[in-house]
């Protein structure tokens, strides 16, 4: 199969269930906004070796959020005994240290951790618990003023790993075929790319065995003559595009979306990371998507 | 004592030491370096939450760094028995995974960490220990190509947590004067801001036991006329600007520089955050540095 | 009438007609497509001194364009009489000449001007009539590949220079809810903010026979204690918003998110710059709106 | 001649005589003068349709500028004839509207405009001459409080349309290229890149009377097997980058700093716009600068 002259290969990509919370984070202006969901969403590429899987997912306009300021949602994704105490940590570090942000869940669903309830103790007794735009939230005096956040954020299961890997003639074109990936998956509701464009896809397992994922040398153009079963021996460079999303629909969207934006001229061919279908719960083709 | 009508207080700053890691990452582009500097000095605001404190330090050109290319200077910060380890996870996970970067030592000095040397394991046995633009680096194969990084890196004992606090009339006169501040801030060769504008700075403990930090009810607007000894009756926010520098003469000049850029219209007085100077090892006097 | 405690003058702005064109810039990249929108928008900002007024209306996703790729609706103002020049030399000199864009009509109606068609001779005879995304277009070829723009681009009558006025107690304050304001039109469909922001609104005539406007010496706040009628005797900074959009109700609804976001802590009053009702073919009355 | 595996074409770029001023915009914050230095600059990438040439040439941090604030140095280039009123226009439209701007002379020399006397008259006779920063200057009172900006501007006779095209295997790769090379002209003095990259460079002349300038057919792609010369029959995508430039010297610097950086995987070769040698005062040969 063929878009636009790339090759899609016959193959699929493996994903994996995760936890996650959806939360959007408002302020006084757009720009401060960004920079709080910047910041809580960073050191946030894999949970390999990061405490958490994090990414902008979308930006809100005032018409859209509950206290009418501008204001962006966030995906926090880790396994579900760790995220309350994720939450907890990220959104205290980086968003109620921000001047007049406010925090709000933005996921529907009974299972709850309350990660806004146990923020509170910062307030060291002056803290309250309020109902603010309609919200049960507790509000914590600090230097700047008040700040908001929402006592519970619902969590949920979603789809981890979503992937597939640009194969391009030279790094230039795996650049902005990746970035014109990126764009187009922004653009899709409920999909984070958490590096957002990875250059070093791992395998699974190493010959060092204090290491759970390294190198995965059949995809690495400085080795395709000197590995057995390179798959890259026509291409020069390989990027990936991770993509955690809500649901599966949600990610091929964003694959598809994603897929059909790389395939520019200097891309020989889309492909996608599996471990032999052994891992990942989810295999999702690359035929079912086009 | 006065500047631009701005009163300074007649106080100081508590600051502490602490190790950190002085890094360059330069890429194919300049957007690109910045990206990953970005991600990579994420989720680092405070070691009273975070695994260390980071921060882009400054902008260097393709002349000034040795492959040539643009790049970030980053510090990374935390007690001197975790540093190896950080660097060696945010490295791995936000630099290496990033397309095109490179990665220097970029401090002078005889204790090093090896946390390139470790990262190179990654390449699982096709990594090669090299001699590229003068440094002793690994060479790790990856999908986008090849990755570069120094094989070890100085550390040093540096100074944490220099501050000091702008008192305004409202909320847009700090924002406007904390932002002029950390422009200034920015300009200081070996200083970064972690937060890098703190609304929320906090008193050493709290009445919840299980809590080392909590909100500094003394310098909360909202709480000024409920508790004793309000230092902010006259006025209506607070900024904290935090910073951590190379040695206490850079985090003085960060200091004055700030300070005297914060100083505007709507600005009542500036302040400086410290615990009566039973903690840290650095009191630095704002009537010293002005 | 008040607003969040800031006092909505019971004025009105005064408001003219002119002529517009609604133009949709595409690119490969959301970035570029930004950059060409950004240059062919500048130095643009009143056509008492430039060509033309223009802005940036809105983004759109690659899901909203003919051409599927990210893009960026503009408006260009000026006469009916020189509307089809400016829009010749503007989208020649700096759409053209950027790689990769395309450039849409994305207003209806039956007035046209033939900017696409007369730019169609910069490629020397090797221009070709095409029609392409169910559109009317020219092909160029240039270095960069294939240049396409819509022959022809309807123009309308619309509403120029609706406006108000942020009377704030300092700069910084001003700065802020004009920031806020911005970004709150920013989000309204068919309007622009052509300076974004106006530091120096002025007054229709001068001292000087050849100047037709000069500043409007009873809203500037260095003069409140020297001119008679100062309006500014109780503010220190005053920043004008004004607004061109497609219809009187768009300039309105703009106008309305603008003053509600301007309704800051700091900012005391809010008004609106008229010339009597002489000039104006429209007045808008800020109690209408609110 | 190769640069990194890049074809650099035995040829010569020709290169005008243009004037140009060099002026200093600082404001209270760093965006806000980049937002002026931005607009003044828009709209201004030839002098073949646009007014002016005009771009931002560096940034200099507070400790650099007359006001101690941070500030962009931008260029304005037109006829000796036409400079005054360009820069009257330019500054008091796009400049003196900005909030907190101030502008001064950024270049020695007699030759000298009267710009900043003339937009005086914009006081109505409430302006004031005085002599601030060591400058004299005019004191205009504006709605936002005081604007002041340098009586006289240098001018100068420098060099126009340096340049250097990047010939490249695809669009992508041309992209990345150009990129890389505008970022490194942007670190060299007294120059700036006026498009900043130029998808449609142009030859003199047409076969259409009226137009003093069109495609350049040898050099598009799509035509490589359609017209007689084709420069292009083995790359498919070409870009130009043009230097404006306070000197030869500056020019060439710049060329060589573009070049090299431009010379990357997917540039076939680097070339040169020339007219034979007929128009240009300036012939810069490639040869001689790398």
């Amino acid at each position: 199969m063929k878009v636009n002259n790339v090759e899609i290969e016959d193959t699929f990509c493996e994903a994996f269930s995760g936890y996650f919370a959806r939360v959007l984070i408002t302020a006084e202006t757009k720009r401060i906004a960004y920079e709080a969901a910047r910041e809580v969403t960073g050191y946030a590429t894999s949970i390999i070796g990061c405490s958490a899987e994090a990414g902008i997912e979308k930006y809100l306009s005032p018409a859209e959020t509950p206290d009418k300021r501008a204001g962006y949602v966030i995906q926090i994704w880790t396994s579900k005994k760790k995220i309350e105490h994720e939450l907890i940590f990220r959104l205290s570090q980086c968003v109620l240290t921000m001047p007049s942000t406010r925090v709000f869940n933005y996921l529907e669903g009974d299972e709850k951790v309350k990660a806004g309830y146990k923020i509170k103790y910062f307030g060291d007794g002056y803290e309250k618990e309020v109902e603010s735009y309609g919200r049960k939230m507790v509000s914590i005096p600090i230097m700047f003023g008040e700040f908001l956040i929402e006592q519970e954020f619902s969590i949920a299961k979603g789809i981890m790993g979503g992937n597939f890997l640009i194969m391009a003639e030279n790094q230039a074109s795996a650049l902005i075929a990746a970035e014109r990936a990126v764009d187009a998956i922004g653009e899709i509701d409920g999909v984070i790319t958490p590096f957002p464009i990875c250059a070093s896809g791992s395998k699974v397992g190493s010959k060092y065995k204090f290491l759970k994922a390294s190198t995965n040398e059949i995809y690495c153009p400085t080795l395709s003559s000197s590995v057995e079963n390179s798959k890259v021996k026509d291409v020069k460079a390989v990027l990936e595009i991770v993509i955690n999303g809500i649901s599966e629909e949600a990610v091929k969207e964003a694959m598809r979306a994603g897929i059909e934006a790389a395939c520019i001229d200097g891309v020989k061919r889309i492909s996608a990371a599996n471990y032999g279908g052994k891992l990942g719960q989810y295999k999702i083709y690359l035929r079912d998507i086009i």
